[in-house]
């Protein structure tokens, strides 16, 4: 009798749930619901204005989502759910809700309704830039070694700068709440009871490792002493390893969410790394290209370094046993949708249109035709800073080579050689020191889409690249989560590695380099490396000063 | 009673008659006829298919339009055209016509009409690339002051690589012709029966100067023995000055297009420079810019010196006791155009139509409302290579700073201020080596047409700059010119300055430059320095590998 895992993906904009074949990871339905407030950006749900760059969310929304969607995952399958046996939760980080003990978020309470930062912190909330800008400088005047695992800088996104602003901006919600809640967290405490603490959010977003722990108290106390004991008094201790189980669904979720009660429940995981073990293999030096608007290079290491110009290295921060090291680059598909919004001329919008076809496939039938080179163009991928390896954001965008004759492909095509270059540069970085990268497998929307760019990213980098086979990898990585958090005799298994093995995995497309093309990108790739030195290393600092005069 | 003069321009698709007062330089009336068969770039009129890069013109169109403008034009002003005195001529040069003795063009006769290099070779014919190449590598090597007059390089639009490559592409042409007539000087010809040679273009384009008149023959015979004095054989030797008379219209000619017989004619002179004695001031560092598809930089100067990047320096080259430089860049109202035919999105064309401007009204619109700097953007002008100060075709554009939230309309003015400060960099060069420029006057459609883009030149070059009254400023000048040449006896001017002072002049409009944005155009200013150094001078060739790798 075949047994049944959900996964429930909690995105920017929606939540997510997918129904799977425990044996096979065959998909049988999954059902998505859109948050009521979105991203709250703008404005509070009670008309408060907010300053720019803050984007919050509401709580509320996630419960709300999470029912719809489980609700129709589970009725769109067709499986009986007594024969569902664990469900695993991933959620975007760091999305940081402050909550009282019990779990209720204060901006459920009406006395904080209109104070935003009762409000859940999404990831992208930018209003701690401040914060996470004094903490990196205090960590470096410090030399806390801590720092090297997240490329020498802290970001604004991440939960303890978050959390300082709170103390700063709001100090009553900051006295008021019991602990700061990341939100795959709470999820899990509404469905188990149980509040736990995950390995990958604690690594990357919390500087949390297996052999030291988190920063001692003093890093945050000499910042700020009402910081004293953030992280036991607000934040929390235990950490537990991916795949772990956190508890089992109460009667009362089972009623409120409908999931079979008493089912096992994962540890929450981070939505882009719970994508891994949807790639089907679990080996050193797997590296999964989360391909979206931005993507994330995860590699699964045995190497234990410091690398520089990563955003995090976490121990176990995947995969028990491995050290899993992120990169990314901050402009993928934003990167050609800023392009087709803004420069593609009205005959081409024309000429998509009766060819029924969208602007991005109309420029990659016209791209497509070319060889490497062909256009004499040549981009740096910064339109939106760059994340790995320089770690810098105040980086902007170059291209370079134009004349009269340059058409719009030729720029489409270039700024995915671009993001190309920056991938190659990603996987040199990890290989430098020390960390190899053996097999890549990528997924996410760009990589499904657009054979092309594939191809040109397998010539660039001199390496076949696989396609993970499920459209919903952080949904399916969470469900086989769950299975090895429920076990063998619960229907489940017991090794991470067997369930990888059983429910992953790629489709028979492999992008493998075309000698000829791989021959001319290692020519074009080197310009790409001295511009790519000649910006970003200092040699000249044009980009800083523009966006000096800019910011005026 | 009123005197007129007729000035006749030639451009590059049409032949312009234009009739002005000869007291004051009112314009009665103008009159335009386009060439039939425009540039002969694809086919001969035979059928014969060209090679890439060629363009030729049919000397007929010229005579034909001539006869059509001179009629429309006088018919136009209503003037009696027993009050014409003068006629001038300007012409788009080097465009070179091989005649027989009598001035028979060689494409006239049935024997040659299926010949290429029978026909007029367009100033914009590349063809003689190879030529012009290896031309500039042997004054190189032999180390031929010359070359230092026209920034180092010999240009394949001039008249001695197209001479050249008649020579060995078409031999019998070269054998059959009694010379290669300039085609200003071909219709002074048709006009007059006699043959001249002007000054700007013997020294433009033939390497002639007052002091040292040609390269010496030895030159050449190294080249190709066969070019053994191709200076006397198939050139021909005594040079005019501007503003001399060639002669009179003959019977013949009075009949065939229209002139008033026995009427003076001056010697020809090359479109762009035509334009400066429009201007209506003769001064020691006089700089006038005519902006079209590409500008010009023309200046008078006592200065005597060899400036590196110039494209040329001619003593008397514009007006008599004068060395005049020229400097040029190489894509300024191209750069524009091809902006908005390829990056402007479908979105920007629909509110150009609501609003019923065309789109670079549109994106001006738009764009004149930033301050400097706003956009964050840098570009350098290279889009169609760099031929001043740099002096380097091979070089391509460059953009730097863009982000996801960059408009087109940051675009679009990015690239306007490429076009300012690469002005800039000519005028100080000039002033670097010692030619002073104390006065800037425009002219050209480009500097009529966009006050936005005017007031950035005035900004950026820290200079007033003023704007020629004309509209058909070379058609102006060429009648200016055909007044000295009258003389004060025919009802003329014996004095280039009285001529230019009574006839030409700016309208009302100066550019002042703000000051505070002249103090933000300094800091733009430098990184633009940075980066025309950083890629224009050596220091990394990655435009030339690009275009290396693009060629193969």
């Amino acid at each position: 009798m075949s047994k049944y895992a959900i996964g429930i993906d909690f995105g920017t904009l929606s939540a997510r749930a997918l129904v799977v074949d425990v044996s096979d990871g065959t998909e049988l339905y999954s059902a998505v619901s859109e948050y009521e407030h979105a991203v709250i950006d703008e404005y509070l749900p009670t008309g408060r204005k907010l300053p720019p760059d803050w984007a919050l969310q509401h709580p509320r929304d996630y419960l709300i989502s999470m029912k719809e969607a489980i609700k129709g995952a589970i009725e769109g399958s067709g499986v009986d759910p007594k024969d569902i046996i664990a469900a695993g939760v991933d959620f975007t980080s760091s999305t940081l809700i402050p909550v009282l003990r019990d779990g209720t978020p204060l901006c459920f309470l009406p006395e904080y309704e209109n104070e935003p930062l009762a409000y859940a912190t999404l990831w992208k909330h930018h209003g701690a830039q401040k914060y996470a800008s004094l903490m990196t400088e205090h960590a470096m005047v410090r030399g806390d070694e801590f720092l090297l695992r997240y490329g020498g800088k802290i970001s604004s996104e991440w939960s303890m700068p978050k959390i300082w602003q709170v103390l700063e901006e709001a100090p009553e919600i900051y006295a008021k709440c019991n602990r700061f809640a990341e939100a795959g967290d709470w999820i899990v405490l509404q469905l188990t009871g149980n509040i736990t603490h995950n390995a990958c959010m604690a690594g990357y977003k919390y500087f949390w490792s297996k052999r030291d722990g988190y920063p001692e108290n003093e890093f945050y106390t000499q910042l700020d002493e009402r910081l004293d004991l953030v992280m036991e008094r607000k934040v929390g201790g235990d950490i537990s390893p991916l795949g772990s189980l956190a508890g089992y669904v109460t009667e009362y979720a089972a009623k409120e969410y409908g999931l079979p009660e008493g089912i096992a429940v994962c540890v929450s995981n981070i939505d882009a790394h719970a994508s891994v073990p949807a790639a089907g293999v679990l080996e050193d030096g797997l590296m999964v290209m989360i391909m979206g608007t931005s993507t994330g290079h995860l590699l699964l290491s045995k190497k234990d370094a410091f690398i520089p110009g990563v955003c995090g290295c976490v121990d176990g921060g995947i995969i028990p046993g491995f050290n899993s090291y992120e990169a990314g680059q901050s402009c993928v598909g934003d990167h050609f949708d800023w392009f087709v919004h803004n420069c593609v001329p009205e005959s081409y919008e024309i000429e998509a249109r009766e060819k029924g076809v969208n602007l991005h496939e109309l420029l990659t039938q016209k791209a497509e035709k070319q060889r490497p080179g062909e256009s004499g163009l040549l981009a740096l991928d910064w339109w939106n800073g760059n994340r790995s390896v320089l770690v810098d954001a105040d980086l902007t965008g170059l291209m370079l080579g134009m004349t009269l004759q340059t058409k719009p492909e030729d720029i489409y095509r270039a700024l995915i050689e671009a993001t190309a270059y920056g991938t190659r540069k990603i996987i040199e970085n990890y290989e430098e020191h020390g960390a190899k990268v053996s097999t890549i497998i990528a997924s996410g929307g760009v990589a499904k889409k657009n054979p092309m760019l594939m191809q040109i990213y397998a010539d660039v980098c001199q390496r076949e690249i696989k396609i993970v086979k499920t459209n919903q990898a952080p949904a399916l990585g969470s469900a086989i989560y769950a299975c090895v958090a429920a076990g063998k005799e619960r229907g489940g298994y017991d090794d991470i590695y067997e369930a990888v093995l059983k429910m992953g995995g790629v489709n028979s497309t492999v992008y493998r380099p075309d000698l000829e093309n791989s021959r001319i990108y290692d020519e074009l790739y080197k310009q790409y490396v001295i511009l790519h030195d000649l910006f970003g290393r200092g040699a000249n600092d044009v980009m800083k000063v523009l966006k000096g005069i800019k910011a005026r």
